[in-house]
């Protein structure tokens, strides 16, 4: 059993991308059970996720559809751990679970308000956070839920070699759409057409993405599936074909900046184009994960999708490896493994 | 039978609101039935629509998603009149129908590219332009079709004085909603609650929108249907609540202006509430015209929903009452009878 309970405390609101700075690392007392109220429990994390809209989290308050976390609070994340106590009756100490929880040793859970979902007895939790996790998931819901493509369709996946990005595209090709994938450079790129099986990817940095995507799609894109937002969505409105749908999964492009990101500069196309843009969030269809977590372990087993985790060790490095997100500097999802054992072990 | 044809033709590109002088009038020879092609008819025009769309077709060409008049061609418009001569077996001489002709008193229209719809023998030809007319068909699909508000929901709708936001709003209150309408003049919004029944009113000249759609709705808006975007949108989507529902039927702020219009300023918002913005034109609805007519003809006739037409005389008047309309001139649909027995008299 351990004696203190680490804390990655978030100390400063971020100017742009977030800093080892804006952080404080903190050792206190471990939660004792008897200080859960009714349908909270402790969770004792193993691994944590880094995703590109952490960052929002990491603003002022004042908005009112993200969290904000408060000044001198751990860091919001999911993560993934062993349930040790709970006033829940629907978790017993010894389950293994995956929640939004925050950057410490031992968080507390309300289980009434955030989600909690068991792992899969045949799966680690690194498994239950990479290729099963809330991107892969995500992906899944936005593809089958929101873009819901007609085999033949034309589906342009931005963010294309990320974590989210990355499964919706293979979903993509698994429904029968001619795949597009943007991403930030040519090793990401052939990953994309060599790895993953997209029928062509477009490296933003080095080519006008406007006329590539004309290029490649003359007739249009059916199904955009946006990570990115800002000036990557904006050359997918000007190639928007009628009746096209625009999936609204991430607007990364505007996580580091102060200001709200735009949306596209020429509505009228989405009117007279009778193109459907939709924002979704994950637990939005929180009664079917399990059917989808089932649907990607059966692709995932198969060979159908491929997904790569980038590992981190250690509680000490998780400012540190979260800034290597908004540089794109992981090669894959990016997953901080804080207890090794209890991270790569299954249940069975 | 006339001895000549009167066209208004587009002679210059407008700059800003369009001008009489950008039109000119000319009389030339009756198009004579022998010169149909297979698959066309000619029309007698007797009503002409104004709608602010038509602005739009007045720009150059090069965006593919709406329509350019040619410089030199009787200008686009939605009109009402009777069938003359018919290559389409659908159709025979004395027909009344609605269709997309042009500003002259005999059209060649090909009924294979553009919709043309045949008017129900009880109604007049401003009846079937006016309250059973592209806009209240817009209105009735974008309320039923795309916006699917439930009982109890909240539906702002903007632009709500007009021909469509009228519509939508009478039809918002037979669906259950609470309705707020968002308009231009006390005059106006006078007339949304104490005509049309809306349970608020919302004039944007003299308030600060978004605080007021606040005040009013503080629950947030389920259903925004939208005919104005730009800021009226922005304040909208600062409103939306979870899950709800942008209707793009058009975006008459930017239609004066040589610039596309913007969308909202903060994406994420959609994102994170979960918020479909979505496009329609009446067309995509082609099928289901003749069940909403009847609909719409059953509300018209036990008053469920009230209807204004601003009927304009004469042929010659075409240019200049459409500048009306983009000044806000008008007092309800704004329609011009060039054939004054045919527009008035039904084929009972």
């Amino acid at each position: 059993m351990d004696s203190v309970n680490r804390q990655w405390r978030l100390v400063r609101r971020p100017v742009g991308a977030a800093k080892v700075s804006d952080m404080e690392f903190h050792e206190g007392d471990i939660p004792d059970a008897s200080a859960l109220a009714d349908g909270q429990i402790l969770v004792r994390t193993s691994v944590f996720l880094h995703a590109p809209t952490m960052r929002n989290w990491m603003d002022e308050p004042g908005n009112n559809y993200y969290p904000s976390v408060p000044l001198g609070a751990p860091m919001l994340a999911t993560c993934a751990g062993t349930v040790v106590a709970s006033k829940d009756p629907r978790f017993t100490p010894g389950d293994r679970v995956t929640t939004i929880g925050s950057w410490q040793d031992y968080a507390i859970v309300d289980a009434n308000v955030m989600p909690v979902r068991p792992v899969r007895p045949d799966v680690s939790l690194v498994q239950a956070m990479g290729p099963l996790g809330m991107n892969a998931l995500t992906a899944y819901m936005g593809m089958t839920k929101i873009g819901r493509p007609e085999p033949g369709d034309v589906l342009v996946v931005s963010g294309a070699a990320g974590s989210t990005g990355s499964v919706a595209g293979q979903i993509g090709k698994i429904m029968g759409c001619r795949v597009i994938g943007i991403a930030g450079s040519t090793d990401k790129c052939n990953y994309l057409t060599q790895d993953l099986g997209f029928d062509a990817a477009i490296n933003y940095r080095d080519t006008n993405v406007e006329q590539e995507i004309r290029a490649l799609a003359p007739a249009g894109i059916n199904v955009f599936f946006d990570n990115v937002g800002g000036e990557i969505l904006q050359a997918a409105v000007e190639n928007i074909a009628k009746n096209g749908v625009i999936v609204l999964c991430g607007q990364i492009a505007g996580y580091d900046n102060s200001e709200p990101i735009s949306g596209p500069r020429n509505m009228m196309r989405l009117v007279y184009g009778s193109v459907r843009m939709q924002g979704f969030l994950l637990g939005d269809f929180e009664a079917e994960i399990p059917t989808a977590t089932d649907q990607l372990w059966e692709w995932l087993s198969a060979g159908k999708i491929k997904h790569r985790e980038d590992l981190r060790e250690g509680f000490e490095s998780l400012p540190e490896s979260f800034g290597d997100l908004s540089k794109g500097l992981n090669d894959g999802t990016l997953l901080v493994v804080t207890q090794d054992q209890e991270a790569h072990s299954t249940a069975l």
